[in-house]
């Protein structure tokens, strides 16, 4: 049998353990992750493109566990009240190759994104930063802010967002968080939002080379967290902002970003920084105070790894409410899988507990 | 919500509809795709080696739908009590993204390679075969018999696997079904097995360049189902046999083909003919009663592909017991996945009837 967490069951888990400390305990899961960083198989992400979205599995594996997701890319689907972006994912056992859960990862997804941009944070940005522009006020929106008020001590949050019904959606979800050291401002441009603040996240989903942040916009200080720019000609910052002097981009994967990042507008000579050297202190996430430090996030398949693994342990841990699916045969003879879908062959003696005799995988 | 067939379910669904029916109807549904063999965006499949197995996606596409299958092969899991090979699988609308169906597959595939294996024999086979040698005698055995029995009109078999314990597993399913018109003899080799049979079936484990078929016996007008030989260094026919001045050589996929089937042991020039050529009539699957033919079958993603959409059209006409798991939010508005996490967001109407709301996909 195989644990199975779908969106109620996440949703479970997140009020039990809450959406904050959820976050930054992913995120501590994340720097372990990619602190060891030549462990991992890393392999790019199979794509399936159509004329309207584009389907991916991304895998990847360590020694011990594999796991991939599936993800969809598809903009014109919030027309028809679909979402743009839905995922899934499997965690496996490297040593029998039995799939040990499959989990909804459209949440998830939103979750690591934002664990991880704080994490970037937190080695990037100011240690003095308190004040974040929200530029794009959609899904990933709430998990961002969340995020960086538990884990960079955010307490200004200024919200645009071109589609009005967006920043008013975000403004009553984080209205009925009632977090009493956040001071909320909805800004009447990005331009007005990015002002002063220490912090420009851009989350925004337009599917082209857009303009969303401008040199003017940008002070000498800034860390820009730049999540929305994540595929072939969809970028939100102007080529300009990443080719200042005093600019320091990191990326989580750099064969990934060249392609899929901001830096895709840039040449392949141009230096950028890779979050495994910032996370394990080989190189700074910032030298001075005058810097803009960039993170240039695509969402890499290592992030997702980490969260399944958390996810994983989370679910065994709460066991009230943990549900099995049938994925699998556990059949007493393996050679006889005719017996198991008629019913004459006995289930392992395994299968009784709800659990493959796997070794226990020692999880990091 | 998607739909989700398990363990349980696919046993359902296959004594609603007969295990010999279900295979031949999949057959006609192989038999249709193969035929518009150029609709589809072929991939290679990506597989994580460790020492111990492999871990595979196998994913395709046309216009309208997406499947990828997850497979494992670890040779070694038998001693543990688990499955060599263990699958699932997703079949998935192209216009959206979203996954329609979760299915296990460590059944369907082997119902839909017994399915392929005797398709293949149709156009293959001398069309008065009435003679099967079954050699491995393991999960795939009942499969194939059932399915030659059905489709080829075989009505002998004879059955050898160097694992006794595997035969008599074998020998006790075929009591029980209680075949009329099949004949059932244990041989003492694959020799005496093989001596006059007009099809002979190998679907052995043994992961090495095995020579489960030798030259001296096969004979003038025989088919041979070679369905063990799949990977890299796993193979069980002779060389020698390959290179018959007699033989006529179908594989499903040869780019495919030449890396896992029995073909690898042959030079690239020396010629072998694709299944969707035999199938849509522009080449002979036989010339002559005396030509000795080979279908080298590896598995290809199209056949789980196929297997894919016949079982999600199956599960959902027999409405009853169709599972559905929550493994996509359903959000009436796509931008506030925050207020699905927290129940605020009401789900999309067609939620409450267990559909996602895409148009419907038009099933071949």
């Amino acid at each position: 049998m195989v644990d199975y967490v779908g969106t109620t069951r996440i949703a479970e888990l997140l009020a039990h353990v809450g959406t904050a400390s959820f976050m930054e305990a992913l995120a501590g899961e994340i720097e372990v992750d990619f602190c060891r960083w030549h462990d991992f198989d890393k392999s790019p992400r199979h794509a399936a493109h159509s004329s309207v979205g584009v389907i991916e599995l991304m895998p990847i594996s360590d020694s011990k566990l594999y796991t991939f997701k599936y993800v969809n890319g598809h903009p014109k689907n919030t027309h028809d009240g679909l979402l743009t972006v839905t995922a899934f994912g499997i965690l496996a056992d490297v040593a029998t190759g039995y799939p040990l859960l499959l989990s909804e990862m459209t949440y998830i997804t939103a979750l690591r994104t934002a664990a991880i941009s704080a994490l970037a944070a937190q080695k990037m940005a100011r240690s003095n930063s308190r004040v974040m522009a929200m530029i794009g006020n959609g899904a990933q929106s709430e998990f961002q802010i969340l995020a960086f008020h538990r884990m960079l001590r955010i307490r200004e949050v200024r919200l645009f967002d071109t589609d009005k019904a967006a920043t008013e959606k975000l403004l009553r979800n984080l209205s009925a968080l009632k977090i009493p050291d956040l001071k909320i401002i909805c800004s009447k441009s990005t331009a007005e939002a990015a002002r002063g603040a220490d912090i420009v996240t851009t989350v925004t989903a337009d599917k082209r080379n857009a303009l969303i942040l401008t040199p003017e916009m940008v002070e000498p200080g800034m860390h820009l967290n730049a999540v929305g720019g994540d595929c072939p000609g969809k970028t939100e910052l102007h080529i300009d902002i990443l080719r200042r002097s005093d600019a320091r981009i990191v990326v989580e994967y750099e064969p990934q970003a060249r392609i899929e990042g901001e830096i895709q507008q840039l040449k392949t000579t141009e230096l950028v920084i890779e979050l495994t050297d910032v996370l394990c202190g080989t190189k700074a996430g910032r030298t001075s105070d005058h810097e803009v430090t960039i993170f240039d996030s695509v969402g890499f398949a290592l992030n997702d790894f980490s969260a399944l693994r958390y996810v994983y342990k989370l679910n065994r841990e709460q066991s009230a409410g943990r549900a099995l699916i049938d994925l699998v045969p556990l059949l007493n003879d393996p050679k006889n899988l005719w017996g198991g879908l008629t019913g004459t062959e006995k289930p392992h003696p395994a299968a009784l507990v709800g659990k493959v005799p796997t070794k226990p995988i020692a999880l990091v």
